[in-house]
C-alpha cells in the first residue's frame, strides 16, 4: 500500500466505520469484473458508504489527497465507465440501496442510487403505479448508474428516457458539497435545474446518491404482436400507422433484423412465434386503460397493416402467458449475442429516413473487408437506436465503417449505453471540437482535481496537447 | 455615447450591415417595455443580428469590451430577466424568425430563436403534426425566450415542460464558441447533454439561435369540459380519477379558485358556461385518435363523477365552437386580472397534498394583515401550479406571506415564469446556499466577464460580498 493511500486510509477510518471500508485483498475480483469481459484493475481500496454523508466525506478527503475514484452502481454499464483504471479507488454505492414508499397522490417515489432498477419497478407496480424506464439489466443495475447514463430501454417513445423521470435528485460534488433537490415538483423553474448535469454525465460531474423518481398510472393492459415484414421501409410505415391509430397506446417498439431472428431461433427452447425468413421482424407493444376494447382495436390496425400489405405475418398476444413468451423472444437476442464469443457491439442512433441506407452501406463495406462477417442487428427502433453486432477477424474496421456510417449519417456513436472509456475515441465522430470543449470546461469547473471517474466520456486534456502520455 | 460603446460600435460596424445596429434614440420605447409596466433603462444600443455568426460576433466583441447584453425575444417575460437594466446593450433576436419545414417522418421541426411560438404550432399544424407546448403570449414570445424559461402551459401534464420538446439545440457562448447539436435524435447518449444548460438558465449561460423541437402526433379528437366542484379535494379526486379512466389522453387540467370565476363572469362578453358561486372551477380537456368514441368516453367519466357527487355540475364541449369557447372562459382570467390595477401576482408551484393548507393559511395570513385584501388564484392544477394574485394596500407582506408558505409547503417560488430579475430576492427559499453557489460556478465557467443577463436569476457576486453595493 503507497503512503498515499495509507494516510487517506487513516482519515477515512476517522470518519467512516470498519465495514465501509474493504481492502483490495478482501475484496477479490468482485468490483473488477465487467459485463464485456473486458476487467478492470485492482482496487486501490473500496469504500463503501451508508449515507451521503459518508459519501460527502469519502470525496472531501479523496479530493484533498488526489486520490482519483471510480463510481461504482450494479457494474452493468456496456462503455467501461465503471472499470477500475490503475490506482483508483472504488466508490461503491451497493449498501445504499433504500427505496421509500411511492408518494401516490403525487406518482413519485424517492429512492437511494444503489437500489436496483426493479426494486424500484416493483414497488412502483405493488402502489398501483409503473415506472416508465425498463431495461434487459433491471435485476442489477441501479438508479444511480441508470441516471449517470441516462437509461433508455424498450418503452422510450411511450415514457422518455431515464431524464424524463428524474424530478429531483441528491448529489455530492467533488468537493464534498452536497445538492439537495428532492422536492418532486413537476413544473419548477427556480433557478437553474442542476438536475439534468448529473443525468447522462456518467458519474464524471458528481455522485448521485438519491433520485425523486417519476411515476404513471399502471395500465389496465398490456398487449404485444409479433410481426413479420418485407423490408425496414415497412417497418417504418408500420411505427407511423400505430402511431397514428393509436396514440399514446404505443408503448414499445423493438426490431430484429434477418439473420438475427433465423440464429436464436435455431437455439431457442420454445416455439418461435413466427417462421424465420423475413428480412424484418418487430415487436410492437401496448398500454391501454380499456380491458374490454385495447386488444380488439390493436388486433384492427394490424390487420387492417396485412390487408394492405404493410405487414406479411403477425401474432397479437391473447394472455398475459402469450404476452410475456413474446418479450422472452425480444430478450432472447441477448442470450444469444452473449453466447457468441468475439462479437463487437455497438449502441447507435441513427436517423429513422437515413436507416435503410446506413445499414445497407455498413454492411456493404463490411464485407469488402471481411465477406464472412456475421451481421447481428436489432434494437429500438421506434427510437432510432440499433444495436449492432459484427462477428470479424477485422474488428477494428467494422467499429471504423459503422462509427464513420452514424456520423455521415448524422446519428450518435451512442444511443443508450454511454461513452465511458470504450467509446471515448469515437466521440469526435458525434460531437464538435466546440462541444466536446465545453464539456471539459463543465469538467474543470466541477472536479478541478479530476478524481472523479477520470478519463471518462473524454480526457481532460486532449491527447495532443500531452507530451508523455500522462493517464487522464 | 461613452468611448467604450464608440469603440465597439465601430468593431461591431465591421462586422454587421447598418441595419442590425440601431441606437437607443431610433429604438425608441420599443425595448424597453414591459408586460408588468415595469419599463426598462433606455439600451446602449440595440443589436438585431440576422445569423448565429452575427451572434457570435457580436458576443465575442462585447466579451473582449466586458459590454453587458440583455437577450430579448418577444419581451413578454414575467420576471423581468429581459427588462433592459442601465448601462446594457440589448441583443434581439427579432429577426432570426426562420423556421424550416417540419420533418415528418422525425417529427421534428427546426426554427431559428425568434420566431414566435405560434409559428411553431401553425407550421406543425399544416404537417398534421403538434407541437405540446401551448401558453397565452403564443403570438409575440418567442422559442429562444420559451427555451431560457422552459416554459410550461396548458399542456404540461400530457407532453411535458418545453425541456421535453428540446431535441437540439444551437447556442452561443459568452466568448462567440458555437454549439451546434441540431441532429434531432430522441435517443442519443453521445456525451453530456449540452442542451440542457441553455434550458430555463434565462440567457445566463448562452444566448440559444436555433432549436430542434419534438412534435407529436395530432390528435383527431380534442374535447373540454368545464366543472363545478366543492372543494379543492374534489377537483384533486377528479384528477386522479380522470388519470386513472382516460390515462395519456388527458391533456390539461385547470383550476379557477372563487371568488376569481364570478368577477370574470360580471364583465365577460360571452355567456357563462355555469352558474357563478361554486368554491372551485376546473377545466378538463382530453385529446383522443377515436373521432367516434372520445367525447362520449370522456362525458361518461364526468357523469359518473357527478353521480358519485366528486363533481357538482359540468358542461362537456360539443363542438370546435364550443370546445374554443370554454378555453376563452379559461384565458378570460387574463383580460380580467390585467385589468385590476396593482395586483401583486406569483407564479409557484405546491404539492397537491399541501396545497389545500397552503391557500387557507396564506389567505388567512394575508387577511389578518389587510382584512379587504383580494385574492384571485388560478392555475394548472394538474401540474400542482398556481397563478396567485392579490390586491392589497400591504404588498411587501403579501410575497413574504406566499413565499414563505410555499417555501414550507415544499413548493417553488417559480413554477414557469423563472426568476429574471423580479424574484431573485426569494429564490434562497426555494434553493439551498450550496445549490445557488453551484449556479454561480456555472455562470463563471461559461460568462466569466458576467456580460450575459448579469443579475438574472442570482448576483454573481452574493450581496453579502460587496462592500459598496455594485450592480451584479
Amino acid at each position: 500500500m503507497s503512503r498515499k493511500i495509507a494516510e487517506l486510509l487513516s482519515r477515512l477510518e476517522k470518519r467512516l466505520d470498519r465495514s465501509a471500508i474493504v481492502s483490495a485483498d478482501e475484496a477479490g475480483p468482485r468490483y473488477q469484473e465487467d459485463p464485456d469481459g473486458k476487467d478492470g484493475a485492482p482496487p486501490a481500496i473500496v469504500l463503501r458508504p451508508r449515507t451521503t454523508g459518508e459519501v460527502s466525506d469519502i470525496l472531501r478527503l479523496c479530493n484533498d489527497a488526489g486520490q482519483r475514484l471510480v463510481v461504482q452502481g450494479g457494474r452493468t454499464g456496456l462503455a467501461g465507465a465503471a472499470r477500475i483504471q490503475a490506482g483508483e479507488a472504488v466508490l461503491s454505492l451497493e449498501r445504499m440501496t433504500a427505496i421509500a414508499a411511492p408518494d401516490r397522490e403525487a406518482a413519485t417515489i424517492i429512492t437511494e442510487a444503489g437500489a436496483p432498477l426493479q426494486m424500484v419497478q416493483e414497488a412502483a407496480d405493488a402502489a398501483g403505479l409503473l415506472f416508465g424506464v425498463d431495461i434487459g439489466a433491471r435485476g442489477t443495475s441501479t438508479v444511480g448508474g441508470n441516471i449517470a447514463t441516462n437509461a433508455g430501454g424498450i418503452r422510450v417513445l411511450r415514457y422518455g428516457m431515464y431524464r424524463a423521470q428524474v424530478l429531483g435528485l441528491e448529489a455530492v460534488l467533488a468537493d464534498g458539497s452536497v445538492l439537495t433537490s428532492l422536492k418532486g415538483l413537476p413544473k419548477d423553474n427556480s433557478g437553474y435545474d442542476l438536475n439534468q448535469l448529473f443525468i447522462g454525465s456518467e458519474g464524471t460531474l458528481g455522485v448521485v446518491t438519491r433520485a425523486c423518481l417519476r411515476l404513471h398510472p399502471k395500465p389496465a393492459t398490456e398487449v404485444n404482436a409479433f410481426c413479420a415484414l418485407a423490408s425496414l421501409d415497412a417497418a417504418i410505415a408500420l411505427l407511423a400507422l400505430l402511431r397514428q391509430k393509436l396514440g399514446p397506446l404505443l408503448s414499445a417498439y423493438e426490431v430484429n433484423f434477418a439473420p438475427l431472428y433465423g440464429a436464436m431461433v435455431a437455439g431457442m427452447d420454445a416455439l418461435a412465434p413466427l417462421p424465420v425468413g423475413a428480412p424484418v421482424y418487430v415487436l410492437a407493444e401496448i398500454q391501454g386503460n380499456e380491458p374490454d376494447r385495447d386488444g380488439d382495436r390493436f388486433a384492427a390496425v394490424l390487420m387492417q397493416a396485412v390487408e394492405d400489405g404493410v405487414v406479411d405475418d403477425v401474432v397479437v398476444s391473447q394472455s398475459p402467458r402469450e404476452f410475456r413468451a413474446l418479450w422472452a423472444v425480444r430478450e432472447d437476442a441477448n442470450r444469444f449475442l452473449f453466447s457468441k464469443r468475439g462479437l463487437i457491439g455497438v449502441d447507435i442512433s441513427i436517423p429513422l429516413a437515413r436507416m435503410g441506407a446506413f445499414l445497407q452501406d455498413a454492411e456493404a463495406a463490411i464485407r469488402a473487408v471481411d465477406p464472412n462477417a456475421d451481421i447481428y442487428v436489432f434494437g429500438h427502433l421506434g427510437d432510432g437506436n440499433l444495436h449492432y453486432q459484427v462477428g470479424t477477424v477485422d474488428p477494428a474496421a467494422a467499429y471504423d465503417i459503422v462509427y464513420r456510417g452514424v456520423a455521415a449519417a448524422g446519428g450518435g456513436v451512442s444511443a443508450e449505453h454511454g461513452i465511458g472509456l470504450d467509446k471515448k475515441q469515437w466521440l469526435h465522430l458525434a460531437r464538435s471540437d466546440a462541444e466536446i470543449a465545453v464539456m471539459r470546461r463543465l469538467k474543470a469547473a466541477f472536479d478541478p482535481n479530476n478524481i472523479l471517474n477520470a478519463g471518462r466520456v473524454f480526457d481532460l486534456v486532449p491527447a495532443t496537447a500531452l507530451s508523455d502520455g500522462v493517464p487522464q
